[in-house]
């Protein structure tokens, strides 16, 4: 989505996770499927790093996260991730959860629309990083659980305490975040925590992100990242800043194109510029 | 609301739209019915200019916003706005995006309650104003698109992205931007987008507005507005701004009218002041 | 839930509600049952003190308010407050509607989740507590009314206005802050603003505050906090204060807990540290 290259390299091989690239869009797959697809310490550093030069390859204008076999993403592993926590001195356990929150605020920051199939159980951190997408498609046996409270930590990881509420309200996001319950794929969809639940997920996921990657991308983009930071202005400041991006939208080329394409009677060719 | 005026006149004519006053209500309905009343430059003239000087006429209590024939509002003429800002310079295309954006903070900041009463189609900039008012009421075939993307447009437009999330959550109201899907008046009210359905809406409106105009305007008035303005200030700021505003009340006529009714066992008489 | 005392004495009698304690969960119970407890100004003086002391008395780990006989609690009274309300200054008011205020703030800012047992009517204030309370189980017979403007002030009270849209969205606040529409319980379930209903209120309050009382306290509370805090930063500042926040839980005696506990294949003994 940004033309702008600098010296770094891309990176040729992605070792805790698997990704695919297809014409525009780039799926990251969950890969410890006998582990529920557990986090590492290493999983969240190629996460991070991931979504820092996606915007600038070129080669993808949609994410899609999901999950190898039965689950989605149980979160940390509790041998390799919550069992070394309890060794490390305070300033290696603010680098762990300073860098667990950068991979969420790099997924709302992104310019890239992100999809989240949910296959399976995503719980703790795996929740948080499907509640950071921009859309949640549910195969019948996903579930949700914040239960970050059984393990005896705060509800509030990795920016879950910011966006729950402002998903599915206060008082719900109240019982998830300290109760830590599970919630089912079809109460999920009655909350507003998820978009559908689709009996074909992949089929689903792949059509919704075709759409997206197909589409006017720059209206896309637009959209999801004014939605991102006009959580944070005041009427007044979101009204100016929805002008000032429209009349920029209004000089592309979509925009253009859409109405050269309703003039001659045909659909438009988007070009995502 | 406002007993202060000034130099400038009243208009004694709206040629974008009906406006209709009866004893405190006032309407307009969008009139280009053979384009499901289709905006122009002119009627969002029209509107920034009415809700101006609305506040201080002194001859309304409340505005309805409703449709002419089939459809509430279908958003931008294709032809006539459309097609037109593909030949502004970037000055002229920030000055039209202020000024629809101007509307719809000029309905959140005014202390007339609003209530739009959707006939049938609200899509684009038209879902947009049905948004910004304070009360939905639907009619059956009413529905909702807001199809900004689909002409390559950013789905956030005249502060569309700051409120949706506020009425829907942020999950459902990426997907309603981004995507610009249609939806149902009985999808609309399960989601919060809505009041409820009214088979007779035109009584409905009626109803309400007759309620809002006759009640204690001052009290409505100041919950209306302090919900605008509550958004957009943190807890502490907000409880003491309800203090201040509540204190102010407690010395109102219609305070003071409650508690004689109430002692003498008769309905209160308001006065709005 | 804090250590530090000091030269104040706690207050061994409320004289204006019951509190009864009982290992960790301190119950408030309104004990105007004739008046379905309505609230005067010495329960609103004895709710603010009660607030101020309940974190470093000691003895509590949870509230719960609940009410005797039918009502939960039916607002201000109209003969102790509203008409004692008409005869005094602005000062006195503002003083007034200050310490409301400030009950619900401290409800808000308290380090204890505290669960509204609601069983039945919670009118005015008294639906304003039930909603600053982090938990709202319903008596089939619950119901709510912010019912402010029917007696002619603003439905933005203690809070109200701040509160409810984060809860149940901007659409369904309004109109139940300007036109004061009573919600039955099942609506309330439906809309967000309560968690569900209780055919054995009593019984289910106790099941969840002794749950809070013995469970990992401190995780809780920064839960419920961070809940709290959140609403009011933008995106950065809650990553960065969720951030501080975990990396300080992994230094809990809780979460060391957790894990001997998991390595042992035991249940973890929380000491709430």
């Amino acid at each position: 989505m940004s033309p702008y290259r600098g010296s770094a390299a891309f990176t040729d091989e992605w070792k805790h996770f698997d990704l695919a690239l297809d014409d525009g869009v780039a799926t990251v797959t969950f890969s410890r499927p006998d582990k529920l697809n557990a986090l590492t310490f290493d999983v969240y550093a190629d996460l991070r790093d991931l979504l820092a030069e996606l915007p600038h390859r070129g080669d993808a204008r949609v994410l899609v996260l999901t999950g190898e076999g039965r689950g989605f993403c149980s979160g940390g592993d509790v041998d390799e991730i919550i069992g070394e926590l309890q060794k490390l001195p305070a300033g290696e356990l603010l680098a762990f959860t300073r860098m667990s929150g950068t991979v969420v605020k790099s997924m709302r920051d992104s310019p890239l629309p992100i999809v989240a199939a949910v296959n399976g159980v995503a719980a703790g951190a795996g929740a948080v990083l499907a509640l950071a997408a921009d859309f949640r498609l549910l195969a019948p046996e996903a579930k949700f659980s914040f239960l970050f409270t059984r393990v005896g930590l705060a509800g509030a990881d990795m920016g879950a305490a910011y966006l729950l509420p402002r998903l599915v309200g206060l008082g719900r996001a109240t019982e998830l975040l300290v109760l830590g319950d599970e919630v089912s794929a079809e109460r999920a969809v009655n909350l507003g925590l998820a978009s559908r639940i689709a009996e074909d997920l992949p089929a689903a996921a792949e059509e919704l992100a075709r759409k997206l990657a197909d589409g006017p991308a720059l209206a896309y983009s637009t959209t999801k990242l004014l939605l991102t930071r006009e959580l944070d202005l005041d009427l007044g400041g979101a009204i100016e800043m929805e002008a000032l991006a429209q009349a920029l939208l209004m000089k592309s080329d979509d925009f253009g194109e859409f109405y050269a394409a309703w003039s001659e009677g045909r659909s438009p060719a988007w070009s995502g510029r």
